[in-house]
């Protein structure tokens, strides 16, 4: 394609300022079925292409809802990648996922994007299964620089010719592991790029050190260029061109600036106090320029672990960033371009709230009926995660010791609220679970101090060797808010949470507790977090039953579950011969399981008990012991987590160990033994057999044995 | 304590050839009975210390066996920390806890040392149960910074005047979660000294990125000096101080140096030639060393992140260390003082091999009997790491697909030979469990490179969520090679592998084998590498029975049990109303479950059978099935893990489904709920009931009821 002469073309996206409703014209879109097509396009088509692009996400995330900001980021880097790479060919791995809309429409996917995260549909992330250039599933963060590697590697042992690149952003890259594969890259000495995607951000704000160096590196590199023929410039700092990011820039490095500039020359200090208080900026002279450069950005992270370091650059900028890749791709070694992109780019209202355009619900359909006005309208229920924000603030404005802890999922936790509240008392680590689990112990050292770490049932799964070996073993006063517990509709197998209490369950010193709505599980929030020891309470995704939360210090005695509903009474003689069911519910699949018990009696007349078990460790053994002292023939487990291992597995543990003149029957109900993919989460329910008709349908099976 | 005129003293330590067998004469070590003598005492006494310090180690690991290099390296800077923190006011926190016997010796328990590892005796690591000097219980890497952060954070929020230090090795360093936890110091703003202990390799040489960083800071930090009023200086480069040193970081960073050298002007370009061919060496005019220093080693790492850096320093330097220290405790915010220090210093043997010196098992005590003559030499048997080491030689011979990664682990895994025959096949990523995992992955993808991830169990806890979501979500084929499954007798809770058939078990895709013995390890590596998909392979620490193992390719069906004895055939009639017991055992218990059988068979004339399950997953459900049909009344799992969740669990959940007319009675027999503490391997099994008498009497219990 390229045409030296646009080479130099630089110019801003289109802009947007509404979600489109109707598909919009994109003439060049429509032509692209592969990404060899975009090779034969000049610069000024590819730039349209972009604007087209971009326009056909914000119509298609309208239809399907879903992750939004970032993809809008990365519109011309998505194009410029698939411009120089030959992908599939050369492989291309994008971090997490959360940016590749644009990717999967350049890859023969468009027609299907709308159908994203839907049953039967587009994923929400790069994988394998469904297309050939998506060269390794992600939707956990920091994975690319490693699975990169790791392709890289195995090409070099195959002898086969690739480009490998790696896509991560910002945020990932604080995740520890990222740090790991880049220092194995270069003792590798392995051939790979990897593209850092600087937006700023993670999900929530940008924290920590490594944001603070990278908005210096961005800082110092708007003195860089690239010429006509591609080679990377230090040139003339034109501080003017984009005053409103460096002034962003300078006050997040405030502390540094402040170190630092009674060091320097009186006039660079001046200068920078200028900029600081936001006096407008002209060109700096030279001089004064490279002394800043010098002074204030020397250390750069990625050429210390041994990277080639090109950057940054302009992500927005299409022509620059496919020049800037073409010589990169021709670096050997492990190479980083820094690029700088900005979420929700060309989408007004997402530029100007980045956080709340994470990502976006449906649209409504223009065709969609009107809720009928003769059904009464019901008020929202309150999503778990609310509840859970709630009590934080509640318990925090009692208890002082109360200190909370998130892995950069502030937002999605619920603790937006009690951060404006109690911002010293509240820590977000950034993507750094491992971290997280282990900062938490330390402070619980000082046993004046109680941490609870909130954080979703997979993303602890990064924690898991931390809660073992850090906080259980030495059994420390920590509470872990377990969120998205269960089957998480669309986003699929990668974020379910269902493997949290069989991984929980065999640490010694844990105690687990499983609420089936909220009031419990505030009331079991606060059972846990008096618990001088290790506690977890998981909850799952959305919203509860909508029943009310008394915002008040009661909580259950730990290890006692709760009859909820009985046929019979103890001093019933249920004729001989005819089951006599119990049914043990391990959180919130218990309101479906009662409704399928009492179907069960009102239909075929069984004898059943239905019990909220509220703690899966410890198991309330007196309860299930009174139970078959009851004569209970048959006893049924549910919860929405796997199978092995899990809940239902206690019970079973515990039942074979009591000697009995007869043993119960037994049924777990639960996930079976593979992964659930994306669908609605009643549709999971239903796949799996645990929603109210499945468990009916079981049940009555069970039974009849 | 100091006096200014003697903070310029610098002397080598006292050097030693051979371990001491009796006590030395220790006068002044004698007196320290906590960290607050120290500070009476005069430089010259504390150099004099060391001296005492190092002899003391050197007699009482040779009583005790236990981590060895790791303790001599820091006997200067574990006297430098404590004169200098008010511990335990402040809080010291060490990283792994390798290196922690010093520490152990100047807290008050310096008589306990010599019972370090056994059963009741002093921990291998800080334990917080043992000591207030031990803040945070370790044994896992690159944990201390997060705990330190927290214990930080913890104090500023209760108002308490601390300096909390952690100390890290370079090793673990590389761990990411060091990474996370510096990136978050920053954030926080956290008053914070991180001690960096660089010796240049974690516990298999160092490798990485991130060493060779280190070995350029190291370089440039000869310039670095500290003035009699404790500031830290540049000063004047003598490189000719530490002639050999400096080759050797040369030649590491060789690369690096090349990149540059022809960048630079002609005179300092020769010199780095002549350093890197061995001409020895003159002090370098000034302006040429700052220029090498200025352009080679201008990124650093520590300060790209935002720490205040001090270093590099002469970690055996005593006098300057204090003062390095001193200064570095008035500093305010996260600082890092880089030390390096060599391990095994002062013991010649160990400072030559310090990989082979790393642990060091007891001298044979003098008064020790010679083995009797009469009872016969069995050759010793061989280690499992070793069996795993020559299947991966012998398959990696015929399948040149095979490669193996390693996280810093090559030789407690068996991997020194085929790392020497095959180093292209062959990648020790550092203490890096996460992005091992992911690397794995990331080759696999190729479908034409097999990877073996050789891990212990204990550490593949850091590598969960990788395995769940990287590896088993896209049913990628990896190998697992799980050493250290089970109990690991003197190495205690840290290090135990007793979760990892439950953590495994509830993952979709994976196929999980436990081999009894030898021969069926490399049995059953063979079965698993040659499955195309996710595979796990456990087997423990230490020796095996001592059979032998064919180095052949033989392997066993996936999913297949073995009967290794039954007391009865298929068409006895056991008596009715006696029971019939089935012994399944998963891994290694079975030589003693099977003994417990047949005495129970032989003195209570119990029908018995004893099954070799071979695999937790998928398990053999015909074969029970057929036990069952077969009138099996009792059935007894056995395996060396957690019962919660684990191989019996497993048992459990498909006995249940069954539906039969008579349940049998089941048992699982494993550890219970709780943490084991270290005491022999022998010890530990008769303590859970998992050695032949404890699995007798449990048997002859169970039978019973």
């Amino acid at each position: 394609m390229s045409d030296s002469a646009t080479i130099h073309l630089s110019r801003q996206a289109k802009v947007f300022d509404q979600i489109l409703a109707t598909r919009p014209d994109t003439p060049i879109l429509d032509t692209i079925d592969s990404p060899a097509v975009l090779k034969t396009l000049s610069v000024d088509e590819l730039v349209q292409l972009a604007d087209e692009l971009r326009a056909y996400l914000l119509y298609s995330t309208g239809v399907s809802g879903g992750h939004f900001g970032a993809n809008l980021g990365v519109v011309e880097l998505t194009i410029a990648l698939h411009t120089v790479l030959n992908t599939p060919q050369d492989l291309l791995v994008w971090d997490v996922g959360h940016q590749a809309y644009a990717h999967k429409v350049l890859t023969g996917r468009r027609e299907r994007l709308p159908s994203i995260r839907a049953k039967d549909g587009l994923t929400a992330f790069p994988e394998r299964h469904e297309s050939e250039y998506d060269t390794f599933g992600v939707g956990h963060s920091s994975t690319s620089i490693s699975a990169a590697l790791g392709m890289s590697l195995a090409a070099r042992l195959l002898g086969e010719e690739r480009k490998v690149a790696a896509v991560i952003g910002d945020g990932a890259m604080t995740g520890g592991m990222a740090f790991e594969a880049m220092n194995d890259a270069v003792q590798q000495n392995a051939d790979l790029l990897v593209v850092l995607n600087d937006n700023d951000m993670s999900i929530s704000a940008a924290i920590g050190g490594f944001s603070r160096h990278l908005a210096k590196l961005w800082q110092r590199g708007l003195a860089m260029d690239i010429d006509k023929n591609g080679n990377i410039l230090m040139v003339k700092r034109d501080i003017s061109a984009d005053d409103r990011r460096i002034r962003h820039y300078l006050q997040m490095a405030n502390g540094a600036f402040e170190n630092v500039s009674n060091r320097l020359p009186s006039k660079i200090g001046e200068k920078i106090s200028e900029l600081l208080h936001g006096v407008p900026l002209s060109p700096l002279p030279d001089k004064i320029a490279e002394k800043i450069g010098d002074k204030l950005f020397a250390d750069n992270l990625f050429k210390a672990i041994g990277f080639t370091y090109l950057g940054p650059f302009d992500g927005h900028d299409l022509p620059k960033l496919i020049s800037v890749l073409e010589r990169a791709k021709q670096l050997q070694g492990a190479v980083l371009v820094h690029v700088h992109t900005v979420k929700g780019k060309g989408f007004l209202p997402a530029e100007a709230d980045p956080i709340g355009y994470h990502a976006i619900g449906k649209l409504p359909k223009t065709t969609d009926k009107q809720p009928a006005t003769d059904s009464p309208a019901r008020p929202a229920a309150k999503k778990y995660s609310q509840i859970f924000g709630e009590w934080l603030l509640h318990t925090a404005k009692h208890d002082k010791a109360l200190v909370a802890i998130t892995p950069a999922m502030a937002e999605g936790s619920g603790m937006v609220e009690y951060a404006a509240c109690y911002p010293e008392r509240f820590f977000d680590v950034a993507i750094a679970e491992q971290h997280a689990v282990t900062l938490a112990a330390g402070m619980a050292t000082s046993e004046k101090i109680k941490p609870v770490v909130a954080i979703y049932s997979t993303f602890l799964q990064r924690g898991y060797d931390q809660l073992i070996h850090d906080v259980a073993l030495q059994n420390l006063d920590v509470t872990f808010a377990i969120d998205r517990a269960g089957l998480v509709g669309e986003d699929g197998a990668t974020h379910a949470g269902v493997f949290d209490l069989t991984y929980l369950r065999c640490v010694p010193n844990i105690i687990i507790a499983t609420p089936s709505d909220e009031h419990e599980c505030h009331q079991l929030l606060n059972s846990c977090y008096r618990h001088r020891g290790v506690a977890a309470v998981r909850y799952p995704r959305g919203e509860g039953v909508g029943c009310s939360v008394g915002l008040d210090d009661e909580h259950y005695p730990i290890g006692k579950a709760n009859i909820v509903w009985q046929s019979f009474d103890e001093s019933d003689n249920v004729a001989n011969n005819q089951p006599k069911l119990a049914v043990l519910a391990f959180g919130t699949r218990l309101a479906d399981a009662l409704k399928a018990a009492k179907r069960l009696y009102q239909t075929q007349h069984i004898a059943c008990v239905v019990v909220d078990m509220r703690w899966v460790k410890p198991l309330d053994k007196a309860l299930i012991s009174d139970l078959l002292a009851q004569g209970v023939t048959h006893i049924a487990t549910i919860e929405e987590h796997q199978i092995a291992g899990g809940a239902g597995s206690a019970v079973n543990e515990f039942i074979i160990t009591t000697a009995l003149m007869q043993q119960p029957k037994i049924i777990n109900l639960g996930i079976a033994d593979e992964f659930i993919h994306h669908a609605s989460h009643a549709e999971q329910l239903a796949y799996c057999g645990l929603d109210e008709a499945g468990i009916y349908h079981a049940l009555s099976q069970f039974v009849g044995r």
